[in-house]
Order: structure tokens, then sequence, then C-alpha cells
């Protein structure tokens, strides 16, 4: 049984999901709530999944960083519009010589975490499908493979850690599928092969991904996208294959219809991680004076529709 | 008065507007319509003008191009996505050494009439914002003027020739602004200039030009797709200036909240001008090697969109 404590913060679809798998496994676990905090502390966690539906009737919640342990390894479940909340919560919660985990989407979210000093970084990038339908109840629907990765300043690659073999073993005894990525950059910048097109296209185009690669315009356009990925991947001196593109197409053709994280997150009027998805991964590219126009063009026009939605004046307009 | 017969192929709100307007001023007009035709037949033509009132009690309205005279000047007023019809439909109606007057937007319109031999082909740029609010009642709202440029093969300057200031005269009669431009093709990308960021735009993010002109990141865009249109031009060796993009953009600012031609289709749900407006042009760059990378992006989700209206799926799916 692994010693490590586990804090969580971010008690949603995702963190919850990871967390109270750990803390069945048997794990030290810390969640830290936000409009949840009350229900979650009477009434525990609900999980319904795929793989088994399991109660977790007494966890150890919290409604404020400054109330929780100092743990081993804090996870990192927010979604990244909320980072810039990180320095305020970070430094309370993390022991020294800890682990921050970063279970975010996108590029360089590791670099918003690098002021705390004397942690190992570490990113995973998640294949999950879940959501949570209610206080304290999360339905896991599918996936659910972590591949982790180490960050170095600059992103240099960092090989297989020994941080990375510990956590991958916590997480796996928790049952979750693990991979393990000597180079966290190439990783993160192989996910955006799939993010950027159909993240974007699908809230730009009110679109599921079925519907993307049926229609020959689309699914050129979704193409074209990987491959401005990979400029940008190479941009940063990671190569991507044409054959990783070509999968990563046929693979989408023979998903069951689905509608994108960034999807849900817009027609649920939640703010949408624009930034991290792409407008990281553009800036990447233009500090070494890559220009990725049609990313850019999606970039901008995701910025727009975020901003209409903020505002909140799409009702009130002539249809 | 002038001798010359017009013949209006396509009695909407700009094929109707201008017949109207030229048979007020005398001239012998003659309409084809399609749905309307018998109402028009009894009941002649309305339009409601910001420059007056008018009906026209007694109009030469026809059903079919066979029973219509030749004319001398044969008016397309059609949209571009009936073009396919032209073959049939021009020949019955146009007189030998006669002029095909395509008021139409986007590029290369003229060259799908270049199928008749000896008429002039002359092309007009329309500034016209009006309405067909019923059968035979056509809302004239703001501006009308007509830029003229005539045809010749492979697009060379015509400079200013003789049949475009007979017909410009014909029309300056009734009352429409009239300019002349020696080199119709730099005409038609100059107002691609505009068209392109701005039709497109209001589509896919469902937007006015007020809106798309307040936000930074979408005001960006605009800028952007106008120098890809400028680079297009260039593409064809037509030069369009920095501060002819700049006037465009001032110009849209000041302007009133705008409702775009193609929002107009896409909302009414019929099929958008996408090959005249963006297909050409990126077809015209393409053929010298010029890759216009935004505005096929916007293209493409052009052409999406305008399946999906036709395929009429939208309503089944989840908002």
């Amino acid at each position: 049984m692994s010693e490590r404590s586990y804090a969580i913060l971010g008690t949603g679809a995702l963190g919850g999901f990871y967390g109270a798998k750990l803390q069945k496994a048997g794990l030290d676990v810390h969640f830290l709530l936000n409009s949840d905090y009350e229900y979650v502390s009477k009434s525990g966690l609900v999980i319904e999944s795929k793989d088994g539906d399991f109660t977790l009737t007494q966890v150890n919640a919290y409604n404020d960083v400054e109330k929780m342990p100092q743990c081993d390894v804090v996870v990192i479940a927010l979604k990244t519009t909320q980072n810039h909340l990180l320095p305020h919560m970070l430094l309370p919660v993390v022991r020294d010589d800890g682990v921050v985990l970063v279970l975010q989407n996108g590029l360089a979210v590791e670099e918003e975490v690098a002021f705390v000093g004397n942690v190992s970084i570490i990113g995973g990038l998640c294949f999950l499908c879940s959501n949570k339908v209610g206080a304290g109840y999360i339905r896991h629907l599918d996936y659910g493979q972590i591949t982790l990765g180490e960050y170095a300043n600059g992103y240099d690659p960092t090989g297989i850690t020994q941080k990375m073999r510990q956590i991958a073993d916590d997480l796996k005894s928790a049952g979750i599928s693990m991979e393990l990525a000597e180079d966290l950059l190439l990783a993160r910048w192989k996910k955006l092969v799939w993010n950027i097109p159909y993240n974007g296209l699908s809230v730009v185009l009110n679109a599921r991904t079925d519907e993307l690669m049926f229609d020959v315009h689309t699914r050129q356009l979704v193409e074209q996208l990987m491959y401005e990925v990979a400029a940008g991947a190479k941009s940063c001196e990671r190569i991507i294959t044409d054959s990783f593109i070509q999968t990563m197409l046929e693979y989408t053709v023979k998903m069951k219809p689905y509608r994108t994280s960034m999807k849900i997150d817009y027609d649920e009027r939640r703010q949408m991680e624009v930034e991290a998805i792409f407008g990281n991964p553009l800036r990447k590219a233009l500090a070494v004076g890559v220009d990725l126009p049609r990313i850019s063009c999606i970039y901008q026009q995701l910025k727009f529709l975020d901003e209409m939605t903020r505002v909140g004046n799409r009702e009130n307009k002539v249809k």
C-alpha cells in the first residue's frame, strides 16, 4: 500500500473520478470542493461507472486549501480557465519535495505551476469521458487512461523518472490504465492533434465528430488543422508523423459520435479552455516565427464565441 | 430616351428593384419570374424605397425565357447558386451583338456566361440593401450604386468602353448612381475585401458587423482575411493597397449594424453563394500556387453549414 497522500484540487468530473478511485484503493485522499462542499462533507461521493458503481460514504472534504494537510501529491484537476487561482491554492497544500500532478488539457499548463519551488511537476494527459451529473455524483462513461510525463525547465525531455513510476503505480493500484511518456511536450502536442480540430470545430460549427468526418470539406479542414499542429510541434523540435495523423483520422471515423469537452463547456455556457488548447500552442510556435493560420482562425472564432457567452447577449439577437 | 430593351432574369430584391427603376424611367423592360409570375402578371410590382415609393401596375412578365423577346441587354439578377440554369436561359433572350449584364456577387461569374458568342459581357457590382417582402413587393432600404466593368477573355482590363457608357447612362436616367471601372477583375477583388470577411464570419459566428468589429479577436481576423484577399488579388496581378483595407475597416466600424446578404440567406435556409464569393477566388489564387489558408478555413466551414442546412438535420440535434 502506498503511503503517499493525495490532494485533489477540483472535485469535478475528472478530479472526483480519479480521487475516488484512489481512495477506494486505500490511499489517503483529500478533496477540495467549492459548490458541492456541504453536500459531499455529509454524504460523500457516488461514482457511477462502466467499470462498476461505488459509493464513498465518508471523504475528507475541504472548502479552503488553508484547512487541508500538506500532501505528497497535489492533483490539479481544475479547468485551465481557473489557473489564475493556482498561486494562492498550491503553496499551502503541497509538501516540500512533493509532486504537483497537472491533469489538464492543452499546452504549457505545467509552466503555470513552475513558480512552486522544490517540487516535481508531472503532467498527465487524461483520456476520460465523465460528467458530474449532480452534487457529489459522477458518471464515468468511457476510457480513463492517463499518460504521464515529467516536466523540466523548458520542457526538456526527462525520460521515465522514479516519481512518474511511483504515481503510475498508485493510479494502477486504483484500476487506472497508465502510460509513461519520455517527452511530456511531445505527448502534449500529440494530444492536440485530436483536441484542436475536434474541440474547435465542434463548437464553431455546432457539430459532432461524426458529422465533421462525414462532410468532405470539414474532413479536409480537420486534416489540415492536424498538419498545422504537427508544424507547431516541429517548431518545438518535436516530430509528429503523417502516419500518426492518419491513425487519428481513422480512429475518429470509427468512434461513436462524440460531443467534445469544449462543446460541452460551450453548451453549458461555461468558459472554454481556449487559451490552454489553442492560445498556448499558437504562442509557442509564434515565439520561433511559425505561423499556424488555420489554428489561429479557429482560435479567434472561439475567443469571440467565448466572449459572447460571457456577456450573455446571444438571446437578444435576431437569429 | 434610350431605345435599348432590357430583360431581367430574376425579379427578386435586386433584379426587381433595378428593373422597375428602368421601366419607371421609360425603358422597355421584360421580367422573368418564377413563383411570383401569376401575381405580378396581374398586379405588377410595388417598390417601397427610401428614395420614394412607386407602383408599376403593368409589367411585361414571363415565366419562360422562350416566350421573352430578344433584348439588347440581358440582366442576370439570379443568385449565383442558380447559374447552372444559365446555358438554358440566356441564348433565347439575348440579341446578337447585345449585352449580358452580370449583377452578381463574387468572382469569375462572368466566365460562366462567356459561352455566349457575339455579345459583350459587362459585370456590375451592386451596393444595394433591398429585400423582397412579398410577391411583387420589394423594399429598398439603402444604397443602390452599381460599378460597371467590361469582361474580356481572361479578365484583361478593357478600360471604359462605349457599351459600359451606354448602360451606365440608361441606369443613371433611372436614378441609379453609377461608377465605371477600367479593370473589372480589380473591382471584383476589391469588393471581396469586404464580402469575404463579413459574409463569412457573420454566418459562422452568428454575428452582425458591429459585433465582429467590437471584439478584438474577430476584428483582427477580419483584417487578416482582408489581407488574404489582397494576396489573392496580387496572385492575379491586381494591387489592393493597405490604405484601401484600412478604409474598409473604418467604414465598417462607422456603419449601422448590418446583417450581410449571406447571413440573410443562411437564416432563411437558402443556399449560400459560397462558391462565387469564396470558392472561385480560392481557385483563382491556387491556380497560380497561392494558398489563402484563412479564407480556405472559412470556405470549408461555410460549405459544411450549407450542407447541413440542405439536409435539414439541424433541428434534430442536441443544441
